[in-house]
């Protein structure tokens, strides 16, 4: 097989077959096919699509580039939770202690900051000491012992994946559903979990925009689950404005110790109370919803869903006393107090702007390379619908660089005011059927 | 500007302004952007097209990337002829000294071997000592003194179809319209010529196999033509059967002289001539066909085209005796006879099956790097619409290696027959209005 004629097959519409694509991927890991061939066929997979049997095998190409962990023990209790990125998403630093207490086994593979959006490992290892990168063997003995551990992606688990998703980040090849929907179920299935929990956001703070797309994506998503024997629920979320009150690292990290210690912030609590329950009823631990929410109340109530939480941040080599403690986070050195500048009520707060403002306080990265302010953060004292009068305070950024003012100035543009009043419909936007 | 950004508009069917062209192209030129990036835009542009602006900047940015010929004194006569690439194409090597001798200036910038098409520098070269890299600054002293000089492309003139080139040939992307026509039109602006002559190659043994896509290609060449303020005349021609008699390198040279001694094999000079006078009439030279066909009828009779193309040799640091001796060419040491395998009349000669053929004997090369067998090659004794009886010599191929009886199988399954008799049609299929 040669490289260029397959990436022509591909340009002129045609379909690889498994051997084309086990050839082209697993040259590609060793070195034999350059990046550069490698993204003229993302570019051709991009503009030209694949079939779903396409899809199938080139997930499973990625799945047998590393090695695969499996919960044999879990008797269909191993669920993973999948976001598609937000801004002021911290719903995996709940799910899963929450999850875990209730009975799911949890072994939860994350990622990083990218673009606008945060990310779970970069708000975890805002904790004094957590580690994210731990050997898997370590990773399976922590699901064992405590029901879930958050890790980064290691060089072992769907490596294909890795180096593809780099090349797809520099070369404008991220939004191609094909690519998108093995890059998800290979690194999820390789994990070892029985059933999945996707929540697929959506809107101006989601790298997904609109539902037509959404769907396109859950139906793409949902027929490889199916073909994996894995079972599926996929929600569509409301991303267009931020998720909770505060967005960045280590406030994200506080925000969901409080809400495991039953101060829920209602859009958060919608979300985490619906995902959870999606994964106690996969699981088979619950019937239905009303079931599931008497538990999760139990678990929160009783203090044993932040306990969870602090022994897996003590697995994970982390302080734990940060939970009782929030002066052990690190702390921002200064704060620029944001203010309406006319009265209404707020019709929406751009997620998308407040992601990049927050960038230039380090909060987020420009580049891979960059390193983040783990305590450079915003907390919205306003939502959506709330009413306000001019000069009244917003929101809060804290910061530790030259350009809090440049931030505060984008972030207070961020907001959208009307004279009327404003209807909040929740964040669940409906189920893939 | 960012690289993945216009990736990204492209991508997305947008077209790019000249400053976003100019800054790809001299990005990667300085080696800012890596080649994965400009693999994908190569794929996109493949897939999405361009407008004729856009093809027009980035002619504009190719041809800025080096340095620019000119020849003010030609008052309008420089002009050049170009091939789209074919099987026994051995066209340039008469066309230049013939028009060249009738007054037009032929500053030509050539090719190698390409796949299963021939160079005219590998040709060329052939000729003991004939050097086709030579400074630019000789080339225009050799063009001024003898009308024309045929060179290969310099690292000075247009740089960045260079490097693009090289990356379009591994990456599945040299089959689109945009960057044929800016790689073509940018290589004879840069070569200083005041009108084009384009050999536009269709069928079987070139890179154009439909009338349709030729067209196409035809027609964004005349705009871009239109645009640079260059005449243009465009030939679509036949290439579904070899051109001549001789495939190979030393002995397509020979044709070619044979050919400036007055020994035309008809199909030769149908193209010949009519190129020439194309040349001729642009220049402003002759009128019409019928006045250029009595210039080069006495050019070529009163010996003074062969005395240029000795000439030219000469200037080239070629040895010019062997326009009197044949056998100062590189000699093949094996000849196999192919017979015809029934009786009947030729109907086709798969021209791009020879031409692969003749790679395994090294008249042509699998790779860049190869070196070419200057003596290895084929003599057709019969051509389409030739009448043969079984057994009856209907080529001869030359070579030095081990694969003479590979190729000699090939070739002899190149040649079609027919019970009825066949009425050939010319080679000229009409030209681009």
């Amino acid at each position: 097989m040669n490289p260029s004629q397959l990436i022509i097959k591909k340009r002129d519409r045609h379909s690889l077959s498994q051997e084309e694509i086990r050839y082209f991927i697993s040259s590609f890991v060793k070195g034999d096919i350059e990046d550069y061939q490698m993204s003229a066929m993302l570019m051709a997979i991009l503009l030209n699509g694949m079939s779903e049997e396409e899809i199938y095998w080139l997930t499973n190409e990625y799945i047998d580039s590393g090695v695969t962990l499996n919960f044999p023990e879990s008797q269909g209790r191993c669920i993973d939770k999948h976001s598609t990125g937000g801004v002021g998403d911290k719903l995996s630093l709940m799910i899963a202690p929450l999850a875990a207490e209730c009975g799911v086994m949890v072994p939860m593979i994350s990622g990083r900051g990218l673009g606008h959006t945060g990310g779970t490992l970069d708000k975890l290892e805002s904790i004094p000491g957590f580690q994210t990168q731990i050997p898997l063997d370590r990773f399976q003995e922590i699901v064992r012992e405590n029901n879930f551990a958050i890790i980064g992606q290691s060089d072992n688990i769907v490596p294909a994946d890795r180096k593809i998703y780099a090349l797809r980040d520099v070369t404008g090849t991220i939004e191609s559903i094909p690519l998108i929907t093995a890059s998800i179920m290979s690194k999820k299935i390789a994990s070892g979990v029985d059933a999945l929990v996707i929540d697929l956001k959506v809107g101006n703070g989601a790298f997904i925009g609109t539902m037509e797309h959404a769907r396109q994506l859950a139906e793409s998503i949902s027929k490889i689950a199916m073909d994996f024997n894995k079972k599926i629920i996929i929600h569509f979320t409301d991303m267009n404005s931020p998720l909770g009150r505060y967005i960045g690292n280590a406030i994200e990290v506080i925000e969901a110790i409080e809400f495991l210690k039953g101060n829920m912030e209602p859009d958060l609590k919608e979300v985490t109370y619906q995902l959870v329950a999606d994964m106690l009823i996969l699981a088979g631990i619950s019937e239905n919803f009303d079931e599931a929410e008497i538990m999760m109340d139990q678990a929160i109530e009783s203090g044993r869903a932040l306990e969870r939480f602090r022994k897996g941040i003590e697995l994970q080599q982390g302080n734990p006393e940060v939970i009782d403690d929030y002066s052990l986070f690190p702390q921002p050195k200064h704060k620029i107090e944001i203010k309406a500048h006319r009265s209404g009520f707020i019709k929406n707060i751009n997620s998308k702007g407040i992601g990049y403002a927050l960038i230039d306080v380090k909060a987020g990265r420009k580049q891979t390379k960059d390193k983040i302010d783990y305590a450079a953060g915003l907390k919205l004292l306003k939502k959506v619908g709330d009413k306000v009068t001019k000069d009244e305070l917003i929101a809060e950024i804290y910061y530790d660089n030259d350009h809090g003012n440049k931030a505060a100035k984008e972030i207070e543009n961020c907001f959208e005011y009307s004279e009327d009043e404003i209807t909040t419909t929740g964040r669940l936007l409906g189920t893939h059927k």
